[in-house]
């Protein structure tokens, strides 16, 4: 069952709350021998971590991270690695209204359990995704074969110019976002959105190179399946496409087919690299689309734990967009899924 | 592990070949005491069936389907409900051919396991939905609370006209097309794309209304991100989104909220009936992008499995449009995912 | 969840009644190219087979195995592969009563369920361990550096003479047992038995020879804990043991100790093979205790499933002693475990 | 797959190593709304804690416990339970020593994951079970209609007087002995192991009273195969057996066979509570044999890690008879197989 696990060899739990004393991340599976310390983990975190620019959160959070086990003389045993970040800036207090933010689980919690942790969203908030990146920087190391690049091609509507993509610019900007123009132009968007209250969504693409042909897996254990569910685990996530995703769906069967020539070269990637659940070689390609942040300042019609209609604003320190710091959890999270489907197809095929 | 397995509680795992001697589905941990016989089942597995229409493949299925465990004087006994189809109208013989069809697993299952069943794509097949159907209709009898309709919203890029939109014509014309008007309009695009040995995408868009708030649950087993999966499983499926899914990204915080009145009235639902992961208590809305078939007449470029170059077109009888026979295959899996969560919700929280 | 399945990687699923009209296992899982046909299974349903002397019951089933999925051109295709085997002899007839059996399941599956399959127990029928066999068979070709021998060490309280081990006796008398002498008083001891209605109970023990030392894992998919659950899982089991078992807790711990010598050679297997539930290279030794056959002509005090006081005599065609019948059953099990254990070993250690 | 998960709705996973910076468990799966602080937890843990008698390892551990997660305001929510101990004593000095200590799993975890943690046995040692005492305490509040009891029937191979049992005594003594006469023999016993550099065995007998009949699932997933599992995954345990268990296998089938009377009333319980993997209603009865610890004083032949021979003595602060603090894990791994099959039993049958 494992609600709050993901993976099957490479089995990642996760736990903790927004404003509970620590939040952290259990690897299990992990193979032995691998050079693991935490200024592996760190910098994944740091690209992540609130605070970075005026276009996140204020929330302070170093989000250092703690190897608890798992590791002998800087190397995995093969036992689970326990993964401990402790919440310093933790303010319950900003959160002592009972009322439901709309956009967000308050109600749906409440509705499931009778009851919910009201700080913060507990564990339906954001902050679970850091012990995310943590497990994550550990899957990366368990594919080395493997480049992982995640960056935001749309923001509040707003998409790239795939003819400006620049790879060197995604870490350059606070966005993520591969064309510097675009970049330019998104800054005023957030914060105007930031500034009038609001906040506003985006597109996340990642791709993967590397992925061996073959890993993944047939019928309900497909590559793609899997994806689809590791992405849209992520908070505010909406939508999933591979390859060209809903795109494909206007195409006809003669322009969507993925022509071969001899060295398996495909002449196009219109299936995201992936046929029948099972990787092809060519670059995996995901996009995930992320709704505007729940948590804004403009007032808006709810309810209260007693039914009263009410209204609500959230002046917490919340991201004017969610999805810039989605970008590093993308990642994370396709690390995670590539390295389980790397161990899982070496267990069946050898 | 169990590649070919789907679900938690109600575990179903499918079996067989597009060609050879049969297919079936092995449904495990269903409720005791619930009336179910094969008429329970055939009237979903003939909604699938091929054969129904010009628009659909023409190879000859009655798709009889036999209990033949579980049930006891017409009563499920809480044991496993083994579900099988027999195959009457294989033809091996069409798939003589080595070469790998481009958008099709053939290259990719080749490259996983080292071999594969070439008979028409074998366990690759559509063929397989089959048995999604038939356990879907198991699945059905544990969730009489919930109501599950698909249709199709794009065909070949044309859309549906919302303001149109009539739930009983759905079942009137050979597409699920809620809209006559566009039903008409897509006679011709697929009978242009059959003849001219080509093929097209959709988009299935699927809604379950009586779900409880409160089914689904946190984090990684989402009850957003069960489906996604669910969905992605599906043969062809490119792209999965949940209530405005990609549309949401264009959206401010302030449009995308879903204001509550009393009565946990909701005066929108952007969400598309999840929050957190979590059932909210409206209509739950998903879409599924499909693309277009694989196998078309039109001959395109490839390899076989000696890496020489080479061209292969499909002859066989195949759906001009897979995403036509999609509609029932997305109902079942979304029977499928809802049964599932209401057992794991009344495990967990009584 | 998965009541009905066994395994993590190699994943068995059995299903079928008792008098229904067929059972079958499911084996996901299985790596690819390993060739296999009916003929590498029916050997071993053969040894379970009942009929085969005057010591197991007289139902004439042939347990003739069908393969419906998951091999091409005789070989394994890595996708699910589908046992199914008729039953032929059914006698629904024979089991007419609603009187609870004592020490059979009846009372608990009521309980459970609120209603149950009569026929000859349904589900809870030692003919599910057909299934198993079917499956353990193809989990043999999984492994093979294994070697695999069960046998009776004590049936009706009536010990072997380990002096008196001789391999080839085992499948020299119809006990599986492996002291000609032993198997000579036991021809008595259940000829008494079955002419006075009564039955008996026996220990069968497994060794499995050629396992590397590695596989298994700690903790909780401990190796051994894995093979207890395996083996309890038996119908009709009571109680497992590894190596000196329940005789290791009145040893000293220098008497336990396995020392070592140079070669990795160990002086003594007290643990039976495993060591923190991992294989040692030694030696792999299971023992099981069977209880006497619940089945049994001699009047018993019981209650009707309306609660009212009765007798219940059961008339069917009964083994005597149903551990007889159990050897190749541990054999079966003792072969899923490794199988999948080899597999789960090279997903996380390469 | 989860090598250091258990159990399937109620899931806890256990991390650490004996002489890491801390151990800990994660319970996920938890009913809401339950009250839960770390005063429910503590005095189970104080009761394995070593240091208690001269009889147990005198290494100074408080098992001081923190819940980092998983409650507000005193009660679960439903999300992860995270508990978390430091490990106060480490002398990770004392096992400077490479060679592999007989009876131990050094060697098989080198043989796995070619190398290890070799401080004090690592994920290996004992320690980890103060996990699964505190995973246990959680999961006693699941199930308040029962009550488990373990206690030692034999030590050294001297069995308790079942005629003196008394069930006040077992707390009443260092060894959890029902018969004060017994216990007052196993004193010398022990203490004459111990100064010889010796070590013993014992056996721990499990008895769960008020579990309804129904609980527990057939097949494999039985409920006396969870046992099984769950007891052999303890460290030192052997041995597994359910009601009569081995001495099942000497009763002829009426003396096994446990009569019924109106009200569901059994007149024995040979069965031990279990039959065809599901309650009866009965006591449910487990004993588990454990070998004498490992870790002895008294020079063993044995070989390092370059397969030079050498001799061994493990100097440490071990347990006399690792057994006697197997009785509080015993109850705790009873406990999480009962709570996790009252959640299973529900999801499936309401």
């Amino acid at each position: 069952m494992s609600w709050n696990s993901f993976g099957r060899v490479l089995r990642v739990s996760t736990w903790g709350e927004s404003h509970g004393p620590a939040i952290g991340a259990l690897v299990d599976g992990c193979p032995p021998g691998l050079t693991l310390s935490e200024a592996d983990i760190q910098p994944w975190l740091d690209r992540r971590r609130p605070g970075g620019s005026r276009f996140t959160s204020r929330r302070g959070e170093p989000d250092a991270v703690r190897i608890l086990s798992g590791t002998y003389q800087g190397r995995t045993t093969g036992t689970p690695i326990s993964l401990m970040i402790d919440n310093v800036d933790q303010r319950p207090s900003d959160y002592a209204d009972t009322a439901y933010r709309p956009g967000h689980a308050d109600f749906a919690y409440d509705a499931k359990y009778g009851l919910r942790d009201p700080r913060g969203g507990g564990r339906s908030s954001a902050r679970e995704t850091a012990s995310r990146v943590a497990a994550g920087a550990v899957a990366r190391l368990v594919i080395p074969e493997v480049t992982i690049r995640a960056y935001l091609v749309e923001l509040g509507g707003d998409a790239i110019d795939r003819a400006g993509f620049n790879d060197a610019a995604i870490d350059a900007n606070p966005f993520f976002c591969p064309d510097p123009a675009a970049a330019a132009r998104w800054e005023r968007l957030v914060d105007d959105a930031r500034k009038a209250g609001s906040s506003l969504g985006a597109v996340v693409e990642c791709v993967a190179t590397g992925v061996p042909a073959g890993w993944g897996a047939p019928v309900y254990a497909k590559l793609d399946a899997e994806l689809a569910a590791a992405m849209m685990s992520i908070n505010a996530a909406k939508g999933v496409e591979i390859g060209d995703g809903f795109a494909a769906a206007r195409l006809s069967g003669e322009d969507n087919a993925d022509a071969m020539r001899a060295g398996a070269a495909f002449l196009s990637n219109h299936a995201g690299g992936v046929a029948g659940g099972i990787a092809t070689g060519q670059p995996l390609i995901v996009r995930v689309a992320f709704k505007p942040t729940s948590s804004i300042l403009t007032p808006l019609q709810t309810i209260d734990r007693d039914g009263a209609e009410t209204e609500v604003s959230t002046p917490g320190r919340h991201d004017p967009c969610v999805a810039i710091r989605g970008a590093p959890v993308v990642e994370a999270m396709m690390a995670l899924v590539l390295a389980d489907q790397k161990l899982l197809h070496r267990a069946q095929c050898g």
